[in-house]
């Protein structure tokens, strides 16, 4: 993979590059292609040809040239959509019969596999409302507790809301702050202030920690949180705010004082003993990652499948029937897969089967720790928490060791999210060929609806891996500011669905999953008010910006301490650069920005010298307006017709 | 992907790296790697670290230091064998935090996805004796007659043995030359000469055309072929001679004459209507690419399955009874993948087991006209016909525009298996790149059980490729000579199973399929003697090396006119060097060779200068034994134990 410029022939799967559905098996469908002029103003394309693969055996369909848009000019093409997934890749012959490929990964001097192709699946999509929101989780015992009497759960030890969160060793999972639904509906115009647009609430079932992924039932808002009743106040509360409430629902386990576990060891011959695994029953079983407490769901029961997901009465169907907009799958890369079985496809499908029955409009997200993409295929997960495609990289760019972190930066010890080294430092080029080869692995739209996290309730906060934190008994909550908000630029510019983690957005910090769920400061003075600041300036320029929400992927530019990308719809075109130390200079063709001075949208000016933009090369996230381009929807070659 | 070199950290699929099977589901397979020492003789991984999806979840085992070896120490990991396929990856931390990731692609100094893990089959692999096979492909209408008395059917159209083959146009199908089984049975020494192992015959059922991929009838061998007596007739002279035979079953598709589709085509309510898909009963059907004599075969139906590959009396289980040693499946890229439905995997399976019920150790080679690792997972077909990974590369490295073509080069103007375009010429660097891709996304086994092509029936020959050939009616039978034995040198060096089309070994030509299926030209003056003693030396040389059969492909050199890459087994250790021009001076250093002077096999000496090993900068394919290393088994670290 070589690095990406604004010379390279691009397609995308956003609605400048596909038209859009609903499609048809057996129909087409009108791709385009820009081929951006080289600098010698010639045109490196003689010939594009369009490669799909027809059940099975490749064909070749070649482009028409299109009109002239801002330097280059658009190729047009319609593929016939003849299976679920279409997976294809664009022919670009040169002259004196050189060829390159363009795939997802981006163009190629040689052949290559099918496994980078262009993936789009014909008879399903995620819901269109997915690409326009920001996220907001909320870990529920500790965003707001709505009554200092409300009575703990048996399993309980109860902290006062500004007594320090246990991060690790005993007590960590029985540490409980009382927040509540009732709670989070009294915070709700804190989340409409934020600007985010869901509610991702993590699991609300009763269980018997304060995660609450160990449900004793499906059947029942835990009343500690203030049980059904306050689920349905919250979802109104959320609906009247034109907030959309996501649930989380454990697939793979249960916990171990779960009804149906408890059934399935009280008798061998219960339908629930199926539910579950047993090496020798009751007390040898088969649970998540060998913990005990979470035996781990057997999905080739079918009573298992009618309660948890098949059909109307279906723990999936009832809740969503009780307001939800739709579920975040709880471990979904091990669901059904175990030894020799792997369901995990037939469940996604089922699950999603009867949640649209229900609302055809509900988002379907699965939570995987690394590569989702074998799974994403699109008739199951809408998409996935995308650690390995954005988490990773982004911490891998932006972390307390790399070049601008200045005098705040330390060593903070972190564990790469699973991997036994701290952190390392890599440069923009290498963290965007993770970025590419992970999503070019997906149909875009599963890429445009999953969700970027700079963290979550399973990491350190991100403010702590930028450099920000508690360290040797130095208080550095200030530091690491300004590689957090560059990674929140990135989180709000990026396609994909922006999800931030509750406190987050006024500075919080944590060095690990559990010492991050911090009781949300309520009181303003314990916030950094330039934080908050920037949260609601980079959220509500997501928020009104098409291009940011809707708009293909485009990159002008990857150096080391700066990256630089073209976020573009037909109806708005934005520039965006993000560098994490000064120095870099990036010169962009101006011709091919589309001629025009680019307005800043956030940060700087840029600088035109000649037929170049060059972008500041100072430490900061920048967003420009760009003049929009012409000719993208005109299959007709104006210049060359008759 | 950067260029390999012989100090990057290794590990493959081959038995010096993954400890051979059976495995069993549960078990444990123990890994090795090869951590060479860096230029500075300092080891740059102090850590290594298996990393393996459990049931879908990455899952970290650390790796003991075993002993060391020649300029390098092993490393020993045993990895718990939870899935039937795994799929594993190597981190090696490096000083300072550092780390990078080792795939089946090398090693990448950024996080990656999971899709070039190394794949590891752990329930199924290929029969073990194919990995020692050279293929003699035979198309038995050219290969050899056994009478001028046999009759030809009905369709053909007679032609004399030296008659030109019709290369394109009317008359192509039906030109025929009257080869036929007992010709080949009366022929089998020059296959035995060859050095061959494997006899693959194209299409033997009765068929009304030469090529037989439309056959009448999976019943019975066509009288014209001397019927199924001759068959058991070869068959038997063949395993006489320690030759397997292979078959070739088109399970896309019959003929338009083929029993069933009469069936289908008189009654819409026959069995056979359902093993076909008509729009519009009965003169309406789908068939292959819209051939309508090609009807396509409908997997659905149960009945069809039954007949074809569904257990003993099935058409599969009925020639392996009757002596195949294995099928090559015509068309396994589309086989039952029509619109929505994709029963693909499972028809490779079930022909499997059927094979296997009666013959566990029969070969069940796919035909893949591109990138067949998503179909080669393991439980169905056993390897491909490669020519993405192999034929695509060899050919762009080797066509007659490559600089090694010398005088003969020619503008061949063959368009490049099915792209619009003339073969590109591209270095060595680009061609393993696409190597690499595609061979990363498929387990070891299913790389070495799959057939490595310089050509085939269905291409140009190679030697028209590589610069041979006639062209504007100059006869340039004995140019490309040189540039076809260097890709008969790769053929015969590389992982996989080299497949010989009947007459490459004595310089034939063909510009296409079609005109490439020349009859067998007897008279040994017709033959390119220089061509034929290559071949004989090449295949001997492949038959008597158990590292060129069995050993691992560890990259040393890639240059642009030179590729250089290592054997290795625990037997045997070869060096392998071609260039396709002069002048490209490849050094190794002699330590991480084993730290002796290379003993040549074929070719020329290399040159020992201080501590490096020089490779002869000229044209031509070079082999050179190494010294056994040693300390792969041992998995104690015996320096550093107490």
């Amino acid at each position: 993979m070589t690095p990406p410029t604004l010379r390279d022939v691009h397609h995308d799967g956003s609605a400048r590059f596909v038209a859009p559905g609903p499609y048809e098996l057996g129909g087409t469908v009108a791709l385009r292609v820009l081929v951006p002029d080289l600098a010698d103003g010639r045109d490196g394309v003689e010939r594009l040809v369009l490669r799909s693969l027809r059940d099975g055996e490749p064909h070749l369909a070649p482009a028409r040239r299109g009109a002239r848009t801002a330097g280059g000019r658009w190729w047009h093409v319609d593929m016939r959509s003849t299976n679920p997934v279409m997976s294809y890749r664009f022919f670009l012959g040169g002259p004196d019969g050189a060829y390159r490929w363009l795939n997802a990964e981006g163009v190629h001097g040689r052949d290559t596999s099918d496994g980078a192709d262009f993936l789009l699946r014909i008879d399903r999509s995620p819901p269109a409302w997915v690409a326009d929101q920001v996220a907001y989780q909320v870990f529920p015992d500790r965003f707001a507790r709505s009554s200092p009497d409300t009575v703990p759960p048996a399993w309980a030890v109860e902290a006062a809301w500004d007594e320090p969160v246990i991060g690790s060793g005993p007590g960590v999972e029985r540490q409980w702050y009382g927040g509540d639904l009732d709670g989070v509906v009294a915070r709700l115009d804190h989340v409409v202030e934020l600007g985010a647009g869901v509610l991702y609430l993590t699991p609300v079932f009763e269980g018997r920690s304060n995660h609450r992924y160990d449900a004793v039932t499906f059947d029942r808002v835990d009343p500690a949180l203030g049980g059904d009743d306050a689920l349905r106040r919250l979802i109104a509360a959320a609906h009247e705010r034109g907030l959309r409430v996501l649930g989380d629902l454990t697939t793979n386990h249960t916990g171990r004082e779960h009804d149906w576990f408890l059934a399935a060891q009280a008798d061998p011959g219960a339908p629930e003993a199926a539910f579950y695994r047993f090496r020798d029953h009751p007390g040898d079983y088969v649970s998540w990652l060998d913990v005990p407490s979470l035996p781990k769901l057997d999905h080739r029961s079918e009573e298992l499948r009618a309660r948890l997901y098949r059909g109307e009465g279906s723990v999936v169907a009832r809740w969503i029937e009780a307001g939800l907009d739709g579920w975040r799958i709880d471990v979904a890369n091990m669901t059904g897969r175990l030894g020799a079985d792997d369901l995990a496809h037939e469940v996604a499908r089922e699950i999603r089967a009867t949640m649209h029955a229900v609302d055809p409009d509900a988002w379907l997200l699965a939570e995987h720790g690394h590569d989702a993409a074998a799974d994403l295929t699109g008739d199951g997960w809408d998409g996935t928490m995308d650690y390995q495609g954005f988490t990773r990289p982004l911490w891998v760019w932006l972390n307390g060791g790399a070049p601008g972190a200045g005098a705040g930066a330390v060593e903070h010890g972190l564990h790469f999210l699973g991997l036994p080294v701290d952190i390392p430092v890599l440069g923009a080029d290498e963290v965007t060929r993770t970025m590419r080869e992970v999503h070019a692995a997906m149909p875009w739209a599963a890429f445009a609806a999953s969700t970027m996290h700079l963290d979550s309730h399973d990491t350190p906060r991100f403010r702590t891996v930028a450099g920000g934190g508690v360290k040797g008994g130095v208080d550095l909550a200030g530091a690491g500011r300004d590689l957090h908000l560059l990674g929140l630029a990135l989180q709000m510019t990026m396609p994909g669905v922006p999800s931030v983690f509750a406190g987050d957005e006024i500075g919080l910090t944590g060095t690990n999953g559990e010492h991050a769920r911090t009781p949300f400061p309520w009181d303003r003075d314990a916030w950094d008010a330039a934080t908050w600041e920037a949260y609601r300036t980079w959220v509500a320029l997501r928020r009104d910006s098409v291009a940011l929400r809707r708009g293909g992927l485009r990159w002008a530019h990857v150096g080391v301490d700066s990256l630089t990308f073209v976020r573009e719809h037909a109806e708005q075109r934005l520039l965006v650069h993000v560098a994490r130390a000064d120095g870099e200079e990036v010169r962009l063709p101006l011709a091919l920005l589309g001629g025009a001075t680019p307005v800043v949208r956030e940060g700087a000016a840029t600088r035109i010298e000649g037929d170049a933009v060059v972008l500041p090369a100072v430490r900061g996230a920048h967003v420009w307006e760009l003049a929009l381009d012409e000719g993208w929807n005109e299959t007709e070659n104006a210049e060359e017709a008759p």
